[in-house]
């Protein structure tokens, strides 16, 4: 994949505050930056973490080129030894992140930038472009996916996309989710994610009629030959066309035919009837592919209705996530050292809900052991451990009356160190293994917190350590 | 601004289409197909064309690499000659299309390319995405710029937009669609679009105090220095503690300042609250500064009630078109040559909206002679001329009955011819000039057509000769 030259692809303000930062001495200021989300899209009960490996291809790579320094000078507001700095800029943070493909919730620390606070304050817009954009669209393939009980989903939104990104990262996001493939063909080049596609309607009026440009078709593609079956009239031509075109030119030739592709009309009455012409046609092994602007609730009612589909190609209500196209996270300001002291800093807020969690912290899960199911996160301050051998009490941090001891479970830090003082340390897993990752962690939610109408909210409570320190800095700036 | 490698983002049925088309004999048939759209965003009464730059790039730079070349060949399911063909594809195709920035209405055709049919299938995928994007964004700007009623609009989301395309021609087509600028660095750099920004919480969090903070900053930045009043308690610290910095940093030193910014709470009480305080301040040219997931519904709310802004920062729901993030464009096989004789094509669809207009079109829009406003579009057969000498009937291409036979006007064709057998003849206009033209053609329209809530439906007619070409078809179909 092509590299990009993303630096100045950031927000104004981070400059003028790195400025302002290095011109009040504050150059060798270590800062932390907690990277997490306040409400799951759809109302859902969880969603689904993606974006770090474009994270890291920017951090990794992370200068400026002579043109971005001359932009900066001719500005005309910075400070000589900024503009030096930049110019020189050697990323040095540390960053820890949860794993791509992992779910997540609401309030808890995804990911944490430590270091100097120039740094950590600029790549502040990069870091939640890359892990807005892909988990929005992450967590609703998953959606879509689970709405498919098994059935399979492909991506096919590219040409509906918000840029060039938005389509091919967005059918990246969509694998990791747990599509079968995309339609965008750059995303096999580039990731081996499967792409795949046969023919539009102008396929079919560029030809005599219907069964000859069938013919033409199967004749050219006869393995996994996939025809589109809705340009006239799917049940009286395009159907019985397909089935001709198979037993001509597909059976003879030793392959069996692929599928028909429905993209209009009523997909679940025109999918039972096909199902049945193409059964007595002999092809019970001929799929049928259902396109035309669904999404998870018109696929769930599909189903319910005895939609006959084994394949659904999902457009332009995935790729920008329609339904709720903004994955809201927020880069807030947790903590600073002080003469290697770390000194919690926290943001009010008159909304509660906005009020950050302050210090360096940890995010632990924990699993029951009996099912493997995860019981609740806990946010920890980063040198807590919270062992596996004792009974631990869970409490919800706003009604600290409500609480729970649970035992028999394994508890597991769920974030990793990515970089060490700018240097890579994380072995970077590539797309099949974070959807095979995702899968397997998408396991362990009890179907009470996947539910799509008012799932369970899953626990992500506090330590007493870590909700005793946040409690203290209220009441002082109560004073 | 770097080039960009996007001939593989396409749709893959594009290349099984397009080798299917050379391997049944017609490399060298000549194709006509139309861009348009079916629905305006947002239930709006019209949208701004947009993204047109951003396709003449990849056209004209269109071309395979050896590795792309070397992709193709690994799929080993194409024609060689299809292979060569790609290897050594030169664009050759005509592209017309309406300016960027121009006021658009459903069903009429604002991009058509004709060419040999396998490079004018072949761009489907990227002429759609182009113009589809740029087009929801320059739309949903205008709406916010509409709202704002002459106060300035900035554009703020690149962390929320999806991808990083999103986030940088989202940007650019805020600015065609109204905004006076954005918070995206590189816009400035690639663009010359102005951006700007000033300070995030954490700047505040950084510092001891807030007036500390405050000081520091405009120290730094004395010259249009805006000040985010809300970390704490917007009228009893940041309002305050602002005026006080202004008038110990920035007064003394020759300056005025610049402004202040709410983010948060009831913006229209606390600018009102605000201006009072600074007015008597003796601050009256401060500025005031809003964001926080505003939007064209909650804007117009705010001024409603009082609201004191002088400013509108705009973020997730700008860059997103968060109310209706799809722009549906589509492009459809219009006509064929046999002969140089050109053969119209038709898709039907039991949806009656869906069905196409057939033949090479051209569009035509009326203005009033007396107003300069904008009566209506007229969609004509490529080579007929709308006189403006003589009065011209107009009909309802559903419900003929309903005519209307205007005079007195000026008759324009709205597009142009862009590319002319593959090369570029058009002079393409910078951002700043289509901006300015947008706000011209906007002006055209009539503010019925303006209104959010039921707009009037502007009308797009075809010509009798055209209509009586389609009714033709349609018969022939039913046949």
């Amino acid at each position: 994949m092509e590299h990009r030259k993303l630096e100045l692809l950031t927000d104004f303000y981070e400059i003028t505050m790195a400025n302002g930062y290095l011109v009040n001495g504050m150059a060798d200021t270590i800062a932390y930056f907690d990277l997490f989300f306040r409400k799951i899209p759809d109302e859902g009960g969880f969603a689904i973490f993606a974006g770090l490996d474009q994270l890291i291809d920017y951090l990794q790579n992370l200068h400026f080129t002579s043109e971005d320094i001359k932009f900066l000078r001719g500005k005309n507001m910075f400070d000589p030894r900024f503009i030096d700095y930049m110019e020189h800029l050697q990323f040095s943070c540390d960053v820890w992140s949860v794993p791509e493909g992992m779910p997540i919730f609401p309030q808890e620390p995804v990911l944490t930038v430590r270091g100097p606070v120039i740094q950590a304050q600029f790549i502040e817009t990069m870091a939640l472009l890359c892990i807005n954009h892909q988990s929005l669209i992450a967590t609703k393939a998953n959606r879509i996916c689970r709405a498919a009980k098994g059935r399979k989903v492909m991506e096919f939104g590219s040409r509906r996309a918000q840029g060039f990104d938005g389509a091919v990262l967005g059918a990246r996001a969509a694998y990791i989710g747990g599509c079968v493939g995309t339609a965008c063909t750059v995303c096999e080049q580039d990731f081996g994610i499967p792409a795949l596609g046969t023919m539009a309607h102008s396929w079919i009026q560029l030809f005599d009629d219907e069964l000859a440009a069938f013919r033409a078709y199967a004749k050219e593609y006869p393995e996994n030959c996939t025809l589109l079956v809705d340009t006239y009239n799917t049940l009286k031509s395009g159907v019985p066309n397909a089935i001709r075109a198979f037993q001509e030119e597909i059976v003879p030739r030793g392959y069996r035919p692929g599928a028909i592709r429905i993209d209009s009309g009523d997909i679940a009455y025109l999918s039972r009837k096909a199902r049945k012409v193409l059964d007595e046609a002999g092809f019970p092994d001929c799929s049928i592919v259902a396109s035309n602007s669904l999404d998870e609730y018109l696929i769930r009612e599909m189903l319910e209705q005895g939609a006959q589909v084994d394949l659904f190609g999902v457009g332009e209500r995935l790729i920008t996530s329609s339904s709720d196209p903004v994955f809201g996270g927020v880069y807030k300001l947790a903590a600073v050292e002080d003469k290697g002291r770390i000194v919690p800093k926290i943001k009010l807020s008159e909304n509660v809900g906005k009020i950050t969690t302050p210090g360096f912290k940890e995010v632990w899960r924990l699993y029951e052991n009996e099912t493997g199911k995860a019981i609740a996160d806990v946010v920890t301050l980063h040198d807590e451990v919270i062992s596996s051998e004792e009974p631990y009490v869970l409490f919800d941090p706003e009604f600290t009356w409500k609480s729970k001891t649970v035992s028999d479970f394994t508890a597991k830090p769920i974030r990793q160190l990515i970089f060490e003082g700018g240097k890579l340390v994380y072995s970077r897993p590539d797309v099949h293994q974070i959807r095979t990752f995702c899968q397997q962690q998408v396991e362990t939610l009890w179907d009470e917190v996947k539910r799509f109408e008012n799932p369970h909210t899953y626990y992500v409570d506090l330590s007493k350590s870590l909700w005793e320190e946040k409690q203290l800095m209220l009441a002082k700036y109560k004073r």
